[in-house]
């Protein structure tokens, strides 16, 4: 067998380019590093499909020019309980003092944010306001911190992850970097000492090497495409529906371990819920045993692990009717109403819940209302309104259905991976005694980030390019 | 710097004497194997320090001598929820197809078993009963297969680990193994092939080498005691007390990592609350909310598993003063009453509970008892009675205090870890392509094992010595 040919001869090779693997390759090259930047398929990747929200604060432009006051503190103490219990405490400290630095490096991308703030309760704002809530302004977080808004939005309709990583991609070319689609890399290629050297990579048909003389960093996003190591780390996630571009599949996390890295919260995921805010937010959320679990004016993400990792199903909207009609049509994301009935009784005996149960706890919530306090969860009061029949229920188990096709698959609970390679603040992949394997760096979702066992929306897309920046630096030499 | 000196040549070396090393020892040793076992403190581990209690079923012959009849099939059923979401359905297979002939092992090694089943709700009986309930009797379970009690209990007064660890190390030392107690491994020794053929160790003040001719079998137990893997993997644990023997470092389970093996569910624990079960369920257990959310005559690790993964704290035992002198003093554990009070409106203030809250969850409980049927969680009848003031509150939180000494220190949580290497049925510890390493074996705590999320007494010192026994059949070549 002969040797397979040399592709490149680079400083740095880039191995995956989405989100966190495109800021590492443009700041490695803007270090002055020779760089080369590898994706299996496109440029993109799963940070190409997603909202595009990114979580920024601590005194933003956008913030500033919304009217926003904030420091990195404030954020600080939000996100460690959001992302919490048990967030990385080094790189969440890093993450909220460079943020306003991090915003600019994405306005100076040409990335624009809309100044002005969307002020409801959403997955996915129907408005193009620039900035939005991310359950900064819901109990428990109101007496933790003064809340304020750090959704951060790129200016485009719907989802923005194609926009940010167009610009990305685009500012990437221009700083040099020789991008390589449809190359799968296979291997790493560590020398006799054990440093990483290069990696080895299947490009049209034939098997190819890159050279890298400082350093390759691995950023090929997590594992939820990929069954077996869902079963053995993640098991939330078994049977549920996958948020990415299908190609989530541990790869590099695996090259990464049998270069001698380590793994770290392996079981930790972002999950969602077929759930619309909207609604939620005027009724209540309802668990399989008729109780209300949360205050449903958090985000989004908040109620939805609250719900799939500790309350049991099915999980159920239970709204009235002015509560429907209060949303317009075109935010309902196309959920109908499982039961629609007169009574609550009627509702316990068609889903199969404990007799009087929800009876129990909508004479509970209406008393609250009507006394303008949510005794249980602190709901913010604007949202509390004692409930009517007519009542309806939309069942969270059977997924959105926006486009009207009738068809409303899966388990209505989608999610990804936040568990990955051990890493330092600058990204070096670390081994079982803590110690740098010599010229190997990672970033993204194919390592543990600032996420202890919650998530909020734009802390994905946001620590990935954050640590990403940090990996590419530390890698050229820098 | 010279080699170490070849300690012993021995076909099979076990590292780790707790119950898993043990019993692949001996099984390893009476396939004819000439065989070596290491610990690095003297025989016993974590198993010598545990309760002792054995789950197996599928009709033993204690069972039998009990009056009780039981299958494989209704044990797998029992074990597959219980042990669940997602436990290891092949090791499930095969653990309690094997369980009858497993218990005459243990026979076989002089442990006897009274043929006497306690009936009541325990961590651990206050009596010698050989057979106890694990929750089989409990709510779903009754509702997936017919009841059977499977907590076997070698015969000895409290305690029984020390008992099994006694007879375990008997046998192995009489089966001709040579035991090398205060022997740490510091590394596994491979070949040009990558196949493991002895252990690096450090014994006496020397370092020194074992040859291993068919394999090296892992069994030096989980990593709760290693509070840097517990924080990487297993932060549910973070900051609770540990059961254990105080060893339970992860060593093995970074041996065979480095050898080229896996990780599996490594967030999976045991948890156990300071809660006395007699006490909990003559009345209730309630969060933070002021809410119940289990049946109490669950196995108390499930209803710890419920509170402390599940639900807001800090978790209580509410019981009124029947309750609390239904129970023995000595059965008490200890623990004194926090709160004593005639009215729930003083315990909610006490507590710190949502107003109204407590008085809600037992006006729905005493309806319930009233009629006789728990209409949230199907607490056995037997249990349900309609509670009266005055009420006492046991907070689960500070811990028992059987010695009466008046200090119940820590958070009241403890616990121990269910993840680590990846292996076969056979104990072959398995790379990231589920190929064998070869030579490489391991069973007990440093493995995963038939666990799921959940957990019940008895399935560890039970999977232990069943998949130990395996892999030290497997080492030995058999």
């Amino acid at each position: 067998m002969s040797a397979p040919m040399v592709e490149a001869d680079a400083d740095v090779v880039v191995v995956g380019m989405g989100c966190a693997g495109a800021a590492a390759a443009l700041e490695a090259a803007r270090a002055g590093a020779r760089v080369v930047a590898l994706d299996r398929a496109a440029p993109g990747g799963s940070s190409a499909v997603s909202g595009g929200e990114l979580y920024l604060g601590g005194g933003t432009a956008l913030q500033q020019a919304c009217g926003v006051d904030d420091d990195p503190d404030l954020m600080y103490a939000y996100l460690h309980e959001a992302l919490g219990p048990h967030p990385d405490e080094d790189k969440l400290r890093l993450y909220c003092d460079g943020s306003v630095e991090h915003f600019e490096w994405f306005r100076g991308l040409g990335i624009t944010f809309n100044p002005s703030l969307y002020d409801g309760v959403s997955w996915l704002p129907p408005t193009a306001d620039g900035l939005m809530w991310l359950g900064e302004n819901a109990w428990p977080f109101t007496g933790l911190a003064r809340p304020v808004p750090r959704g951060h939005r790129p200016a485009t309709d719907g989802f923005g992850g194609w926009l940010l990583m167009d610009r990305l991609t685009t500012a990437v070319r221009e700083a040099g970097v020789d991008v390589h689609p449809d190359t799968r890399v296979t291997g790493l290629v560590q020398d006799d000492s054990g440093r990483v050297v290069g990696v080895r990579a299947r490009r049209f048909g034939e098997d190819v090497t890159y050279r890298a003389h400082r350093g390759v960093v691995i950023a090929t996003g997590g594992f939820a495409d990929n069954a077996e190591m869902v079963a053995d780390h993640a098991p939330v996630l078994i049977g549920h529906s996958v948020v990415s571009d299908g190609l989530d599949d541990g790869s590099g996390i695996r090259l990464g371990v049998a270069a001698g890295g380590t793994l770290r919260r392996m079981a930790s995921t972002q999950v969602a819920l077929s759930v619309v805010p909207a609604l939620a937010v005027r009724g209540m959320l309802v668990d399989g045993l008729g109780q209300r679990f949360v205050n449903e004016d958090v985000y989004p993400g908040r109620f939805s692990q609250a719900a799939v990792r500790h309350r049991p199903g099915p999980w159920f909207t239970l709204v009235d009717e002015r509560g429907w009609e209060d949303v317009p049509e075109r935010e309902r994301w196309g959920v109908q109403p499982a039961v629609v009935a007169e009574t609550l009784a009627e509702v316990e005996t068609e889903l199969g819940l404990p007799p009087g149960s929800l009876e129990d706890t909508v004479a509970r919530y209406n008393r609250d209302a009507a006394a303008g306090e949510d005794s249980l969860f602190h709901k913010d009061p604007r949202w509390l309104r004692p409930l009517e029949a007519p009542y309806a229920i939309v069942d969270a188990t059977r997924g959105f259905d926006p486009e009207g096709t009738g068809s409303r698959g899966g388990t209505g609970v989608s999610g990804f991976t936040l568990g990955g390679l051990r890493t330092s603040v600058d990204g070096e992949v670390l081994d079982a005694s803590g110690v740098p394997v010599p010229g190997l760096y990672a970033a993204g979702r194919a390592t543990s980030g600032i996420h202890g066992e919650g998530y909020v929306s734009g802390t994905s897309l946001g620590d990935g390019t954050f640590f990403g920046r940090r990996a590419g630096r530390a890698a050229a030499g820098c």
